[in-house]
């Protein structure tokens, strides 16, 4: 039984927390809020205790009628894995009160990859051997390696050539724009997310270009890859369905996009309308002599959150890669 | 036991599905899709049984490889009450073939009210008797009547004026706008949504403004009431709170939209994130003088689902309207 | 002849200068800029002197190639009236240097009433004697100012109510949201527009209520005033059309929103598509009982900018105010 | 002087009107409309002469008090060329018209390439000869022609790989979607837009991935191509810096998208904040080995009007492509 704490109850957070809860081989101690807001409450009512992520709040929690179990030093003491999911950045400034109490922490994609002994995602990365923490990468990242490794071990990727067109903010951010505009972020190309699938997959030769648009639901790729092999557009097809972490949306469907997307796996019953695989829309699969079309989306707020459930067994279980994703997915019902 | 049939798997027609298989003295035989499309293929993975809701589409259904159960017109012999929920309008031409049938029916808010035999809130429409068919209020009637109701009750309404700002299109309609535009809709004011409300509440005097925003979450309500008495802000705001199906969003929870609304719907554990209730900001309501004021939002998918389940049961029960809408609350979870 | 500065070339400082520049008894002797970008470049194209508004950004400016005639205090003091169209509170922090100077100075909405010895409104607020300093009234104040002056000179308003469907950010500004949310802002009814438009009509009931929602192009106001008299619903509308800085909207013009509105401005001849009128929709103008209704469209960016070439008459001219307002309608083309 | 009439006075026709009108050798003799909307009015505000588009209109002209100076008839018999701006296939119905009035014609590019003689872009398509009939190609074509004839003349064109981000609908069209989702259209890759290149540059491989968002402003093209020779990037920043009809945003402009880009374009003065150039951001411009990467705005509403005037000139005029397109860039102020 691996014992974890999730520190930050936010967008991802919170996803992570209810993976680990689901899981037989892991016990969630607790999270942590800043401040006792509608998430802090909701966490109560799930039944998930309570810490404070910072020591000088305690008193907001009191003044709220919300119940503390202890501070993040109570919940560091009493896990064996911490899961960092505080905004990007302040994972860094924690890591040092992770390392004084000397636990074993997973941090997110909004990190630095020098922040852990190495990157993590399950489908890709390289075996994890004597990791004190680990990075499991964002969630372009994570949906680029996961679409880029069985190309690769199937036909060699001589050139990825991705365009991102990211979501202006989550859902519950108000704050974040643009509206009515589609902007370059970064103007420049390439972006920096090509370099960050390469602390994954080292090799493989990706160049990204970054846009952001008026959208919460999920991230669009356009994605051009030039394989070194030839495979036919049936093939690429056939080797993407065999992807546990891939949904290839069926032609006449009537997916269109995000909200049916998110719909549809509303429809299969899963909480939040996650969509914890990168969903690829079959029909724009193409292969034109090496050169490889397709669309994919990603669901930024879900697709990380299995990959967090292996990184936790990848740093405190006992048992293969395989059978962390197999568990991960029977328990969590990723697959579709 | 009532068997409750759903012509019209879409928006609507899948909540109330799930809504009626949830209760304990109401049996779901079966639901209608028109096309094979994602909703059919989820509907049957969910264990319902599917029914053509036209003759002439079996075969596509053959082809997508989906088992039909049969026909809108089997459909109808075998259930007590069918709840249509066809698009706006629809129920009209499907009128004919369910009183063909002898089945009762329930029609939706995109219905003329002369539909039916009476048009229904389980708060507070009058009592049914003898009633073969009932046509539950559209989404913003329903959230109007609710709050109007208990209003109207403890202070008397003298005239409630009231802007809609009304979501431009369901997550899952991509066709529909607007983008970057506000639009008078319609341009005449007041609006059709007054007099709707008549049909529910026959004396409250209420004019209504709409206006189209690109937003696809939820409607906002700007409400103003003059009372006929002065309650002081801390009465009203105690009056809406013991209303079940009102929810009174608190100060401090960092509840800012309908982004945050939803989020906390899913902490709850709620499916679709869906929010039964009339939401209304805490801090918004405002008593000067006789002049009320609040800010309410409206989750346009979902808060006439409950109120279906009360008008399967007017129609075909036997209990009253306040059992009824306590084991509805009670089995689906509505009240924060 | 006037010397005129504008102090701020951003938004609403660039259409300041546009208009100043078009007065015959007035010289626009210089613009400034923060920093060297499209925006400073372009004002010296259009043969616009240009000062650094902040003395530790000169170099900037050389190093951009783009050519100072001085900074603030060398504008100062050649001007015989400055105006402030700095950021919301910058206003503030700029009046010391404005009064060391002892430059007359004019302000925009974004600052505290305080800061200037009026606020000012050509249509609508009270003769301004002696003043040295004026704040011209943000843009939805302007508008409703406008709108309530003649109905409370012609029947009387016993109280009007307003819910302000506001545009999150200006078409240039991507950092602002929301996207795909309506936001009450504040959530606390009524709003402090309210108040603001007392600082023009003093004696004017006036309760508002504010939303927030993802569009770039113009506010939405939905109006109700409760009249002391009962005019005709063609009265209010005959007294409307014969206001030069109110557009009654045609019925059948096709016109159904911010941008059409803005197309038609185009069409019209407009620079930058601006609509400094008040844009009421006709057909949305309804008086039931002593009950007025209608719907405006406030184009954010413009509507001020007359009043602001009217508050440099007040302030350092010496023509009437029906004078004033006719020249500046005259020069700049306002009146559809 | 060659007389010339425009069939359809939206969004393209009502800006190739101005642009006609401000040509020293052309003549606009009228423009048509289907219905007294305000684009008719402003049409007669603006001196243009109005003729009915369709005979049984006629009336409805009458009703509204526009006086018209025929129908499409007697334009077709005034003019040399008539320039059809009617919605995407009408003009396919509408030339039977034209062939029967022998009047030499000017489609758009939501016509099919078999509707004309000849597909025309002033930059890039081959020497018209004998022609009575041309196809201006759609915004994106235009804007695709444009960058990639020089590309492939300097350092030729192996594979040019592009995904189209384009605008939802046009500001004026509050009907059109999606909102808050990115939709792939079409769903299969690559997209009609290569081919559609290909009617300008016949022998050039490109692949084009489209996506619709949730804006109105312009279109956003993230653009690879892959090239014959391996000029460095500060080479083709040079090369598309001399092509008049793409302007290079500079660095440090702060220009961030479509709402500074259209901001720029009315400080410059421009009529409808208009922008006829591909707009490159100079940062993007990258080329890694023989990868050269880059991000292009094109404003749907605008690019193609320069080439309309072109194209006039090409179908009856008598000087060189050079000539013309020197004059209407001279005449309409194009190239930042
Ligand atoms: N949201 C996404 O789309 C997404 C996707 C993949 C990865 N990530 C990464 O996940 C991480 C978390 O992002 P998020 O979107 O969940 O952010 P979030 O803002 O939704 O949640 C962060 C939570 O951390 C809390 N917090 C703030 N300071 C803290 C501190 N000092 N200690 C502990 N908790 C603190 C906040 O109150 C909040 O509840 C970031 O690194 C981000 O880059 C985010
Ligand atoms: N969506 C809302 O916000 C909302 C809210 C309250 C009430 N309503 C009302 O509920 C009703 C349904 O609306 P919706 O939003 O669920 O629509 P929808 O389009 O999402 O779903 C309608 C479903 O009916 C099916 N259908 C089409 N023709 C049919 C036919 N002849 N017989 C049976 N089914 C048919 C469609 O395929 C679709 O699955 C309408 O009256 C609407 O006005 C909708
Ligand atoms: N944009 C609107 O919708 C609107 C409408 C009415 C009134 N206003 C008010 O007008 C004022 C200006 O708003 P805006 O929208 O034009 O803002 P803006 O941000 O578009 O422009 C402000 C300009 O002032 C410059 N600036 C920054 N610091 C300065 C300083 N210290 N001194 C001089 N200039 C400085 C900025 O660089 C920018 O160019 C605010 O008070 C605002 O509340 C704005
Ligand atoms: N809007 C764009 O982004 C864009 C860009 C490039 C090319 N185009 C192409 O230009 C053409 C016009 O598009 P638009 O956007 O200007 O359309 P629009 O709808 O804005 O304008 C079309 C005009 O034609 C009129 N019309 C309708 N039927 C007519 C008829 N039978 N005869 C004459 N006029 C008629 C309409 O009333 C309208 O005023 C289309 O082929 C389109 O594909 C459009």
């Amino acid at each position: 039984m691996t014992r974890v704490g999730v520190n930050g109850y936010g967008t991802i957070g919170k996803r992570v927390a209810d993976a680990v809860a689901a899981q037989p081989d892991m016990e969630l101690v607790g999270v942590t809020k800043t401040s006792p807001d509608y998430g802090a409450e909701a966490a109560l009512r799930r039944g998930y205790d309570l810490y404070a992520a910072l020591d000088d709040r305690v008193a907001a929690f009191e003044d709220a009628g919300l119940d503390l179990a202890g501070t993040l030093a109570d919940l560091l003491d009493a896990v064996d894995v911490i899961v960092d999911c505080a905004p990007s950045g302040v994972g860094e400034r924690n890591r040092p009160t992770y390392e004084a109490h000397d636990t074993p922490a997973i941090y997110q994609g909004g990190e630095d990859a020098a922040i852990a002994d190495a990157s993590f995602n399950a489908r890709a990365s390289a075996p994890i051997r004597n990791a004190d923490s680990l990075r499991v990468v964002s969630c372009n990242t994570t949906a680029l390696s996961r679409l880029l490794a069985p190309l690769d071990e199937s036909y060699g990727v001589e050139k990825a050539r991705v365009t991102l067109v990211r979501r202006g903010g989550d859902p519950s951010e108000t704050n974040r724009g643009p509206i009515n505009d589609v902007v370059p972020d970064p103007a420049t190309v390439p972006s920096h997310h090509g370099p960050d699938v390469n602390t994954i997959l080292g090799d493989v030769d990706v160049d990204t270009a970054a846009l952001k648009a008026p959208v919460t639901g999920m991230h669009t790729h356009s994605v051009n890859v030039t394989l070194e092999a030839k495979p036919t557009t049936e093939e690429v097809r056939e080797l993407l369905r065999g992807e546990t972490r891939i949904f290839l949306i069926p032609e006449d469907a009537g997916i269109d996009g995000a909200g049916t997307l998110k719909d549809y796996a509303s429809d299969l019953g899963r909480a939040r309308g996650d969509l914890w695989e990168n969903c690829v829309w079959e029909e724009s699969i193409r292969v034109q002599g090496r050169d490889l079309y397709l669309f994919q989306n990603v669901h930024q707020e879900a697709d990380v959150v299995p990959e967090n459930v292996d990184a936790v067994r990848a740093l405190a279980g006992d048992v293969s890669r395989e059978e962390s994703v197999a568990r991960t997915n029977e328990t969590l019902g990723v697959g579709i």
